[in-house]
């Protein structure tokens, strides 16, 4: 707790979006944290440099953020990163400007939701214990995808885990069904959309064995709730040199 | 309170069935009842009437359920029937018998689950008032259809309802849709079905509207769960002459 | 169906309120609504007349509501009322001066969520038919109140509904208590408060009878869930004369 | 999976207990397990030597359990171990005891249900992340205790967890409480404890943070999903000598 005598200071990248805004109340409410810098399009970067920024949080686009990486990694500030649009080449050719600056940290999270991940880490410690596993996604009815795709990837790290403990298949018996009842078949996980008004985002995977079964349920209401595992993510990056992906590496 | 005085003299039929053991036990143990006669395949029907029961409860079988009623309303002894295979044309039947025994009253209910029938009583009332209704049961895996019949009749009344109250079409921008993932449709109403190890009968009905969710949801762990039904059955049914259908009418 | 033809003439009175602008967002987003006057602190009531309003809905404050009220019975004006401080005496005046007026009708509603009024309704008609029910309500953790105002009225109408039915008392082997781990007993049901981040504003009421569970949840994300409730009262006070308290006798 | 082709060798001491009894019926259903000895009291132990048991499962009493280890470990037989009773004196004991057979294992779980364990050990990960946790258990109202022995442990261990990470207190502005509204505090955690008809046991673990839940939640239904648990112990056991406290060890 010691360090907390010097408030980090936290530069913002793309200010005025809606993450963006979200970001610099947080970091403006937290005690341990002093926002020094909002910037955002056609406001030059080096407006963070100026005012002694030590870690940029950046949630712009695809188009801008390589070269806000490249400038960063220069100016030896660490960044946290929340903009998509990221590949196996982009990830390359910023471990290529890393390795020069070894006291300089990147992570770029495709989630910052703690409750989503953690959610899906227990799902897939939990996998091979159990005979049955499905999982349940409830959305607003504006969703044009189903399942979602939190629901997809937990389904696959679900998969992947009953695979690498050999599970047998799950017991089923149905002989008779109304197409769809079932849900939909992701690497054999069943995964089952729910769209109803007055939902926000919500996942319950549940597993069952003889006699007990073990719900994982997450409920989001809004986007605020990014915000714990951006300040998470802000408070460890410069702990941790090079290039993190996920924020999975830094919930221990 | 006053008539528990004397309990009410009780014969069962089919007693040695999984259902007619259940309910001699039940009997047994409720205080303003009397268990008087366990009569079951084989055994002369005047055994009941000798130990002067005043109600009977039948969980025999389709091919001699009518020979036992019509004796039973002969004799002036009122029945609850748990049996299944009745048609239009026993129901009929059972309608001439009772006209010249204008005190006597016959019970047959499909379903004795007290909680099951006000899940659907309550379900039918609250359709009208959301937007969005979805259902989701949850059983045993080794259930061979999918829906459950109880899903079905639960899809099917609360559609009739929102047709009565010419309720719009749900809600649902589902653009991109995995075969399944959204459940399968019921009479416009959608239902997911689970399978799972641990689990034995379930069900959950989401209502939702702008900014609030209602949800009913019944859980069932066992036959024993009937017996509170197949009771209220034997209290009324004296007060019932006639032939009355369903449990529902009985609870108000 | 065929009255949508000539929209209803909505004012609302209090208008740019928390709770008055949610109304008239809700009525202009109504297709069989049209909003003809907001009307505020200290603007002329006539406005509303002038504009040619059928109903006005009142969500002013207790000192200015009679006022409102008198006005509008005189003009020949239904309302629909969401302020609060009302007292049996207020209704006696109200009922008088609607005496005069045979047209006019007045709806006071403490609560507009119609699934919160649901989930009451349904309680106290399932309370007869199981052993043993508790209420287990979850809020934020900024509520100064424990139980919160609807779980105590919940309690309470559960409680009337098994006097009424001479319900036995609930079962409960409970020799060893922490104090508090049983909830707070609220006319012989018990309550349980949970508060914690992240949590709006919920309640379960759960059943229990040998082998089944029944379970009650309402789930409310914010105030707009309360605008179903308030165009129910706007859609049908003209048909019921006189004054009438509760959103309830409009739910059937 | 090579070894599955000469399958274990598992003797049971208490088999006609009622435990003992659901292990015999588990051993015996399991295609990787032969049941080769079932022992009871007053029943020879070189039964099981005789037999040739790989391994001993003991649902005895703490009365003989002691002199049952000391054989089976002269013997050179691993054992898995329901039995309760245990003290730190007990443990010394038996380390003694396995000091000269480094081939032998022993594995005492005070608790075998794994969904159980794992419900505790995802609360005790996640507690550092929210601001908010609270335990709601839920049993059957034959129930002695309130908390359960499991929703103290967990508090407890979540408890830990926080003052591990210096977490500050929950938030809670409760003024006005209804005595045990709130629940009983354990270690600073609320506990809230429902007892009702139609349910067996059963807990939820709700984490709450700014805009989201996380809720865990773990149904029991009879003792059969104790059975896995035990099986697991059994499979393992000869893999890891010495003396083992716990089935979290084992689940990794």
């Amino acid at each position: 707790m010691n360090d907390v005598l010097e408030p980090l200071r936290v530069g913002v990248l793309g200010a005025r979006g809606r993450m963006g805004l979200e970001v610099c109340k947080a970091v403006d409410a937290a005690g341990d944290l002093t926002l020094v810098s909002m910037i955002d399009a056609g406001e030059p970067l080096f407006n963070a440099s100026d005012a002694g920024a030590q870690v940029l949080v950046d949630f712009t686009n695809p188009d801008v953020v390589m070269e806000n990486l490249r400038w960063a990694i220069e100016q030896g500030i660490s960044v946290v990163v929340g903009t998509s649009g990221f590949t196996e080449e982009r990830h390359e050719q910023i471990r290529g400007w890393l390795a020069d600056r070894p006291g300089v940290g990147v992570l770029i999270a495709p989630n910052f939701g703690i409750g989503a991940i953690l959610m899906m880490q227990f799902a897939a410690r939990a996998a091979r214990y159990f005979d049955s596993v499905e999982i349940i996604e409830q959305h607003h009815p504006r969703k044009l995808d189903a399942p979602s795709g939190t629901a997809m990837h937990t389904a696959k790290v679900i998969a992947e885990a009953r695979a690498a403990a050999s599970c047998p298949p799950m017991p089923d018996a149905t002989k008779e069904e109304l197409a769809g009842a079932r849900g939909t078949d992701v690497d054999g996980v069943r995964v089952h959309s729910i769209r109803a008004a007055g939902l926000v985002a919500h996942q319950e995977v549940l597993f069952g064995a003889t006699g007990e079964t073990l719900t994982i349920r997450h409920d989001s209401l809004d986007r605020s709730s990014f915000m714990p595992g951006v300040l998470l993510g802000v408070r460890n990056v410069r702990n941790r040199p090079g290039l993190t992906i996920g924020l999975d590496a830094l919930l221990d």
